[in-house]
């Protein structure tokens, strides 16, 4: 299986990636784990470029180095991957980019639709969870967690800070945009439930999820 | 005007950018060259990663990347300078990812087009030179120019031995094809002629060129 997992930064992605990483490893399967953008050495060269924001990068130039870190990504690892039988496991893919510099940038979303679908060689995620949360409680989460030091993503909040709270409240009705256009594909689940909640959702939706193509097979 | 050069390593490509520069500026314009990938500090490191050859980048991730430079290139410094009534000589354009990634590495050429409009913002040259070499004869310059420690670009050559004589020979019959299907813009010459020779071939071309352009406005 192919699983994404979407939603703005503080919305809890990776606590539920790992929980569902040693979820689906204590059923037996092999998982792969990735976040992007990065992933192999070049992908993680222009992940570097990307985030740790010294340069302004111009929208169409971001959504490019974006697509070439996933392109990279999906050649070099998820594809092999899937065809080796393992589980694949995305922190942020194609959705995000639609989310980011479609709904957020104002970018052509005809355009970045067509991109999408050349950087990720026209392959589409089984099951999505979007994790839902409003920029205010994501900026409230940033803010609790600077207190302590080691789980604190200085990058993320900077980059937060500096595009302003009506930028990722655009990102949000994005993705509230995509879940409405692929109902089927794309599971949302409040953010501001438990991890332990979040986690039982999404296992339950996978077992029904893996149920159905059981009898569709 | 926006002019841009073409033609595999060794064509001379770069020797022609300064001549045609200096005598423009001869006849009193204001000039910007530049080469492509790079430009921006973001396209800089850009170019580092595709052409440093410590990776082995994925053929769509490679397009995406030069791609990503375009953009920079095009929306920080090229739009502006022909805004500003600048000429612009470009070493290196859409043509090259047309001529490579298309022709040289077998991507899919509506995709390139595609994509080459996204990067380039629906802007095209006025005109184009496109100096022609056979591989052979750029490799044997490329070759000759080894005994001259400063004139030897090394990583070009390590590039043009890596991927062999057939990749380039698909490169130049895919410039052959790009000439055909656009006559009017790209001006091919016989790069095996004296510099001094092909700079008054493409003076000449350039003054036909205003020449027309001033009786079409």
């Amino acid at each position: 299986m192919f699983i994404t997992f979407e939603g703005i930064d503080g919305a809890g992605k990776s606590t539920q990636v790992n929980k569902l990483k040693r979820s689906l490893q204590e059923r037996g399967r092999e998982v792969l784990t990735l976040r992007e953008p990065g992933g192999t050495p070049v992908a993680e060269q222009i992940r570097e470029l990307l985030l740790e924001g010294r340069h302004d990068i111009s929208p169409v130039g971001e959504l490019l180095l974006f697509s070439a870190s996933r392109a990279e990504l999906m050649e070099k690892v998820i594809v092999p991957a899937l065809e080796s039988g393992c589980d694949v496991i995305l922190d942020r893919f194609f959705d995000s980019t639609t989310a980011y510099q479609g709904y957020g940038r104002g970018l052509n979303l005809d355009m970045l639709s067509e991109i999408n679908r050349i950087a990720s060689h026209g392959i589409r995620p089984d099951i999505t969870f979007y994790l839902d949360l409003t920029p205010e409680d994501a900026l409230m989460r940033k803010f609790s967690e600077k207190s302590l030091p080691l789980a604190f993503e200085s990058e993320e909040l900077d980059r937060m800070e500096n595009s302003g709270l009506e930028f990722y409240q655009r990102v949000r009705s994005g993705y509230h945009a995509i879940q409405q256009a692929e109902p089927q594909r794309i599971v949302t689940i409040d953010a501001l439930l438990s991890p332990a909640e979040i986690h039982r959702k999404i296992v339950a939706r996978l077992d029904d999820f893996k149920a159905a193509s059981g009898r569709k097979s």
